[in-house]
């Protein structure tokens, strides 16, 4: 998704299309670029995971994805030098934690975690409104879960590490499981618990590892109705009121929140990314 | 473990004394402070969870530990009152990190996780130096991982969460495991490469989560010859080459390390978290 413009109601163009092989791909981003009211920066947020350290030669790169034909691509050097402005480059996620930080539910957080659960699962990390790398970036969708297979002999769709928590509960798995796509799945179908599990099992080391003040959780699976309560539900039970607040216990609806952007939160934490590289052309990605 | 000094090379008294009820044990630390030079400062590293947040009505207490008779206690308010220093207080494991941080093996860490792995499983988190907390401060004893109940049916020892990582993996869970103290078994017992297993597991969590810059690894259970070599491979084989960066590969023996401090990180950074209430008179912890 391309866009340019100052904000969510403030966007001149946008354009969509599916991501091809890179050459392809950066080639069209390029000509959106071109055409039209040219934009004075450019904050991307990119698939993963991705190098975010603005002191390494491949800063800017898409690196072990296992994404057909993505593997150690340069992705905002080359965007950088085709249009000659200056480039901040994130991962999608922290993308996307910046878009809701800044115009939507995670805004005045100071320990913010953005989750995605859709084709994939990862989370951005926001410390102060700043994304948080540490060594990489976090990657909590290959973190490991309880999986009783008993219940669920599924023996998930991760290509690297099979029943991590992406390769448990992410939309592909569900589809995967089931044998047909999670939105063609009714509201009462077991397949729902099953996923409250999954995701509550996997939020709760989101809280115990980071401490988040405010999770947001976005991504397809997430639109499903019912969903997040009773994710939430589960999350309180695994809890079992050993982390005394009220965020945690009868107020966990102001804890764990629907996004306020829906599936725009990622390109317009890219507008966030692109006005601090305005401010300082060194900028790659805020640090804590 | 009681203190005074400025430093591993500066200790001018020292006393060790079993934690008995909250009374009796606040009374003999305030006997200890009170004799001899007195403290300009005090740095506190408390069981928890804790109340670090210097604005809440309880800041300084201890909270919902299951530790008999110490459930929402204050700590350092009593002591503060009584011994009218400044009061810096921290989680143990926080003030064990700062401790590794300052003298020991943390040195230079831009994010840097304080593991330990004892009497339960906790870890403090450093940011630049700076004890990170977030909502409440990381509790990742609490996390939940895979459980393979064919091969161990054992169903864990946390008093609140059962078979949750520090019910599984503390030196209490071994204990109760195998029959005797961890100590007491051989170092070919299937009983450490279980441990590794579990133990990587859980750092999976604490690597995908926060992605430190390096894990300090301590505690009683970590002691044992050839586990935390055991817990690497097994952490790499976890990560199969997905994070590709040096450190979690080839280099793995200088991001998970042993702590240069042994059981004196805590006091240490005690001393450090007293240093720093001295040069803020408002100061609890630092916040990043």
């Amino acid at each position: 998704m391309c866009a340019v413009g100052g904000g969510p109601d403030d966007i001149a163009r946008e354009e969509q299309f599916p991501t091809a092989g890179p050459d392809e791909t950066l080639e069209r981003i390029t000509e959106f670029f071109r055409s039209g009211a040219t934009a004075e920066a450019i904050g991307i947020g990119s698939f993963g995971p991705v190098d975010v350290d603005p002191s390494s030669p491949t800063w800017g790169y898409v690196t072990t994805t296992p994404k057909r034909g993505w593997r150690h691509v340069a992705v905002a050097p080359v965007l950088r030098d085709r249009l000659a402005v200056p480039v901040a480059f994130d991962h999608d996620v922290g993308a996307a934690a910046l878009g809701e930080y800044r115009w939507g539910a995670g805004s005045q957080a100071r320990a913010l975690s953005y989750l995605t659960v859709g084709t994939g699962i990862g989370a951005g990390l926001l410390i102060n409104g700043k994304p948080w790398h540490g060594l990489i970036h976090p990657e909590v969708g290959h973190i490991r879960i309880p999986h009783d297979r008993d219940r669920d002999p599924f023996p998930g769709v991760c290509p690297m590490h099979g029943d991590c928590w992406e390769g448990l509960a992410s939309g592909p798995a569900i589809e995967r499981r089931w044998g047909k796509a999670g939105s063609d799945l009714p509201d009462e179908h077991p397949a729902w618990e099953l996923e409250a599990e999954y995701l509550a099992l996997g939020i709760l080391s989101l809280v115990c590892v980071f401490s988040p003040d405010r999770i947001v959780a976005g991504g397809g699976v997430m639109e499903r109705r019912g969903l997040l309560e009773k994710v939430r539900t589960r999350l309180r039970g695994l809890l079992a009121g050993y982390l005394e607040t009220p965020l945690l216990g009868e107020e966990i609806g102001a804890f764990l929140v629907p996004p306020a952007l829906g599936d725009r939160a990622g390109v317009l934490g890219a507008i966030a990314l692109a006005e601090a590289a305005l401010g300082d052309a060194e900028f790659s990605a805020p640090r804590c």
